[in-house]
């Protein structure tokens, strides 16, 4: 189904986000815009990448993912359009879709035409991205003309031992994939191990654990109470798996 | 009409919401998505549904509100569907829909089927509450098989006089029903005793005071200022009626 | 094209926007919704309105813009509708819709009726301004019988050299529009003297600069940092223009 999905690091403050939107209604009226999330980790494209992919396994084929974690606006960065099993991603060219391509079993990458008329140097979701997506999803890809590249890989490791989010329970996601690990890994942060479970309420009030994340990665939680306080721990931070 | 509404301690960080709305429009497709409120007490069914009934009053007829304060997920609970005058509720069986049912003219409830199928035990929002949501108003109730029951009634006072919330602006409202007030009420709170007025405009400025709000409860507040810094006040706080 | 555009300094938390916009939505269904901002200036019209006209730019002809900044709510303050080059903006009279009014080619100004019916005194974007707007936008302007008046025009200076909003990312805007100044403008705030750039990624990562933001105005910033922290700054503070 057509639908259009924000991931930023935008937070929710300011006109940005209703400026985006009002490009992608006027461009596309009548496909729905929903906000996956706007507090990727700010001005870092990579540790973004390792939650891009996976919070928008989610999503149904069809969307058209605008993804703008983007320190490099307005300088001479490439900007990328991605069909990955039948989703679309735009964004820039920093490795922010390094994990979406990857994981991808069917993949096509083009290259975005430079930006041309009215073009503020510093908003390209407003005046590069929003327009693209509008016409992507009201005219089609071909629609578009933009060239087909092969996708421009970093060298990223495929899971990293870091925490690289920290969401509003306070709960410290890692980029580790849940399935790599068994139920008997153990994990330390901050001198502190950590054994898994289910979810919260296998756990007494207070107790720290890990388990996997309803986005499929090794999440560090608290039942009740916020794991960034209780292990204090930010994004950035490094675990140590003491047996995977 | 048909329309979704969210009640949720989620906050509006992660991408949470985000995956939620996708499961629900891609399951009810063209019905719009609100966000009522994502700031309800975090883990607290119990404050929360001191909220959930007033805050409801102004939604229209047809709408479905996903209630989702749930500390409980992934546990044994049971889930619930609620109908209330004409307005559909899904949440947890934990407290929070008990006003709701309480205060309804006509009721009718069901107990949602467990859980089946790929479910992740810690967002049951998403995996479990949205896919019902979206087949109730795409295919109406009758279409979700749910067992009639009875409401399980929890035993809580009609009013409480704590804070149950604190809104953006710092005004602190209690789980006191304005309308169980005279207007010569006194209400006293860390040693400060504030009498009644029409609205923030009617006193002067940095001057406290409780009103009626604009969902019915008795509220406490400030004009031009911050109630809860002001009296010192947070969520869970005692309020002591001196005169009703 | 049909769209309400919501500008207030309401915040997101709280049940506030969820219940307008399910006024919105009851009354003009099918019409899309989206959050411009939530953070405008608290309690200051004045300030906010210094905001609103650059912020409105980018939105299409045919958007009812609700704009509520407003904290005489309650008082015999009036309410406009006002047109502006085909948009709608609806708020009211207390300073907010200045600029938009003063800076508009074609211009209609309305008083809105007195509220009647149930009217909560706290929340007219509710109970007064989203009503209007539904009828607006589902049956056309002169379904609403208001009375055509001048402009209530208020004694504000064209731009002011006063940071009026800090955003998600720290980055200061000034009440200053951009064309007003020349590329070699040099700016001072605390002591520090700013220089022009053209975008972030033009500067070294901490060095803060000028330039002209995305809405137009004249914004204090610091690449991969917080200006309002760099260089201490709030909303309200002065900035000196040492050479325009």
């Amino acid at each position: 189904m057509p639908l259009f999905a924000l991931f930023t690091d935008f937070t929710h403050q300011g006109p940005y986000l209703g400026q985006l939107k009002a490009a992608l209604v006027s461009g596309a009226p009548g496909v729905p815009v929903i906000d996956l999330m706007h507090d990727a980790p700010p001005w870092d494209p990579e540790l973004s990448a390792y939650l891009l992919e996976p919070v928008c396994r989610f999503l149904p084929a069809g969307v058209c993912v605008l993804a703008v974690v983007d320190p490099g606006v307005g300088s001479a960065r490439d900007s990328l359009l991605l069909e990955a099993d039948g989703r679309w991603f735009i964004g820039p060219d920093n490795g922010l879709l390094e994990f979406v391509a990857r994981r991808a079993g069917a993949r096509r990458c083009f290259r975005l035409p430079s930006p041309s008329g009215e073009v503020s140097p510093s908003f390209h979701g407003r005046d590069v991205f929003a327009p693209v997506a509008a016409r992507l999803l009201a005219d089609g890809s071909d629609s578009l003309g933009c060239a087909a590249i092969d996708f421009p890989w970093r060298d990223l490791a495929e899971d990293t031992p870091r925490i690289i989010y920290v969401d509003g329970y306070g709960n410290a996601w890692t980029g580790i994939r849940a399935a790599m690990l068994s139920d008997q890994a153990l994990l330390e942060v901050n001198g502190q191990t950590l054994t898994r479970a289910n979810t919260f309420s296998d756990v007494g009030r207070g107790q720290a654990f890990w388990y996997g994340n309803s986005s499929g990665l090794v999440e560090l939680a608290v039942n009740r109470g916020r794991a960034s306080s209780v292990l204090d721990i930010s994004p950035g931070d490094r675990v140590r798996l003491v047996r995977p």
